[in-house]
């Protein structure tokens, strides 16, 4: 009989029974009025996950492939753009900023640390004429999700347009497209929108959308105007995963049918379920120690104990699938994902497993207080 | 009830029951031991049906990012290319190339038309200094299979790279990959490989892969040697649609288990019971009326019958799904795609609903004759 797998990372995410089931019907048309319905109700959902009322579009591909986008379609050659990095995927903001040829100010913070409005608004001042300021909400190499709220009031009337990298924050952490004024926000199908890998999004506010008219970078296959023209008649410029669709039709039913203030409550105390446990079992956190930290718990792996060792042992004694560090972290952090279709038994199974393979790999840690302690903080009420 | 739907589209394509449910299995990581097995299987197995021995490259995208990506990947800014089209997807190789800046050389054939090699040779002779030439194997919106082979030999020394289109071709009809020389080879998931879309594949030959070190043309989601340098570890560089490939290792399953040719001969077949029920209705063909046509076969409307409501009036009355004309052909032509889980009860239920649609829109067609003729040419023997 295959092993039992808890799937406890950031993206993918377990997929509910119901979704997985839509994805699965017998196939359909794109350019037919079977699809239509489906597709214009989901970007309709989708803007009301967003909180905008601006376009949102629908792609075939990872979010990297819409964070690529978000470069092609707002700037030309040697355009001045600011990035605001505090993990691995706010430095890929950066690396496909150059590698398009930009004049790339990157305001780097430490990873675990988050950025400070100010400082990103006073650098902003100091270089001047940037098109663009690229920002990411949850980083999820270090859990730490950033106030992107702040900074955009910050740069508000800079002239710059702001990007945000949502991609695992979004419906799962509050955020607010229209009312913070973010012209550009991103997502992807297989995070806290509880759907497989294979779509990605993009809300494009009016000033961002005239940004493409006079952007030289060449875009063809994700490139906005087309999608908007296409979108216009209820289709896609190109095959779309039809099947991805019609999972996250009955996914965003799931997360709209409780409200989105439900699901930020949910991810909010599974953030606190997991602090707890790993506390009690007396870890270090490398994420932040704060509510905000709602997506993923980075965790601070003891001397001499190497975190790929701990995931490799964790899936092989226990089923349970976590991940390590990225980049300068690998080895030295592991996280769990708790975003989604998650609940407090899988954060408990994946702190009964870390314990298991810490214990086996001769660390000292409390054997026994990490789930009491996760389900406690679990149990307590959220302040309204 | 919901009515009963049937998919005679050259892509999306019918998918088998097998891989569907293999579609909606539970979620698993990316990048993780559970995951690597199949995605090297899926790529060896890919190898196989591309009859090759180079990389083959997954993407999480749609197959006209591929196409993008064999203009980012090879290409510098004002690179000299040369374009052959014989309908609307290879116009679509021209429109990538000019929006990328290149120095495009476009040998358009009439759609319906097939291009010649001779032609094409000479033309690459005269404008000199090409670096890649692109060529689309099938185009379905006409169902004219181009004989790429005569080209590529035609070519072959000439210095310039040859890619080819291969998105609804590949597994449907002949294509040897290293045999005719052929340095990108471009296919998708939705098409004869009986999957839902959302993955495209890129072949690469060791030549195309030396020509991705001076490409300049900026790229990084569908960068080719990030995806090679994840490959190498059985990982992609991004997210990748997790559910679809495990679909495509069913699929594939299939394919290979009853061989290349068996897939070949069925196609073939198909394409000819499609051609004898068209004309035994009456009707004109707009595919060339030969065994290469075994993608799609288009079919030209009789005068004063609108093809787009034909297609309508199919689904509604039918519930059979075929597609209209592209472009200049819009209105004037429909189409039946025959390519990867599709039989000839599908042609034939294909043939009645057409049948019936002309009849209830006053055209002069032949009553009952078509589907004992497409079963007739379907039982024919095909000469070894």
């Amino acid at each position: 009989m295959p092993e039992k797998r808890y799937l406890v990372t950031p993206g993918p995410t377990p997929v509910p029974p119901e979704v997985l089931a839509a994805t699965a019907l017998p196939m359909i048309h794109h350019r037919s009025a079977d699809f239509r319905g489906t597709f214009t109700r989901v970007l309709d959902r989708m803007r009301a996950v967003y909180r905008t009322e601006n376009d949102v579009l629908l792609f075939t591909s990872a979010g990297t492939a819409a964070m690529e986008s978000a470069v092609a379609n707002l700037c030309s050659p040697g355009d001045r753009v600011l990035v605001v990095s505090h993990g691995f995927f706010g430095e890929r903001w950066a690396e496909i900023a150059v590698g398009y040829g930009l004049d790339v100010e990157h305001v780097r913070y430490p990873w675990g640390e988050l950025p400070n409005a100010d400082e990103i608004g006073s650098r902003l001042e100091e270089i001047g004429g940037a098109r663009v300021v690229y920002l990411t909400h949850s980083d999820t190499s270090t859990g730490g999700v950033a106030d992107v709220q702040a900074t955009a009031e910050r740069i508000a009337g800079s002239g710059a347009l702001v990007a945000v990298d949502a991609i695992s924050s979004l419906a799962a952490v509050p955020l607010e497209t229209d009312d913070w004024g973010l012209d550009v926000v991103l997502t992807s199908s297989h995070k806290a929108l509880m759907c497989p890998a294979g779509l990605a999004f993009a809300a494009i506010s009016p000033a961002a959308l005239e940004a493409t008219e006079r952007a030289s970078l060449p875009r063809y296959y994700m490139d906005w105007q087309r999608a908007i023209g296409a979108q216009a008649k209820g289709e896609t410029p190109f095959s779309t995963a039809i099947s991805l669709v019609r999972g996250l039709d009955v996914a965003l039913d799931m997360i709209l049918g409780d409200g989105l203030d439900a699901a930020h409550e949910r991810h909010l105390r599974l953030g606190r379920a997991a602090r707890a446990g790993v506390k009690a079992m007396g870890l270090e956190l490398f994420s932040p120690d704060a509510d905000s930290s709602a997506v993923v718990t980075a965790i601070r792996m003891p001397e001499d104990v190497d975190g790929q060792a701990i995931v490799a042992s964790m899936r092989e004694a226990s089923g349970v699938t976590i991940i390590g560090g990225q980049g300068e972290q690998r080895g030295k952090i592991v996280r769990f994902g708790h975003i989604g279709y998650v609940d407090v038994q899988d954060i408990a199974a994946a702190l009964a497993a870390l314990e298991r393979a810490l214990v086996e790999a001769g660390a000292d840690v409390g054997r026994g207080t990490a789930v009491p302690a996760a389900l406690e903080a679990h149990a307590e009420p959220v302040a309204a």
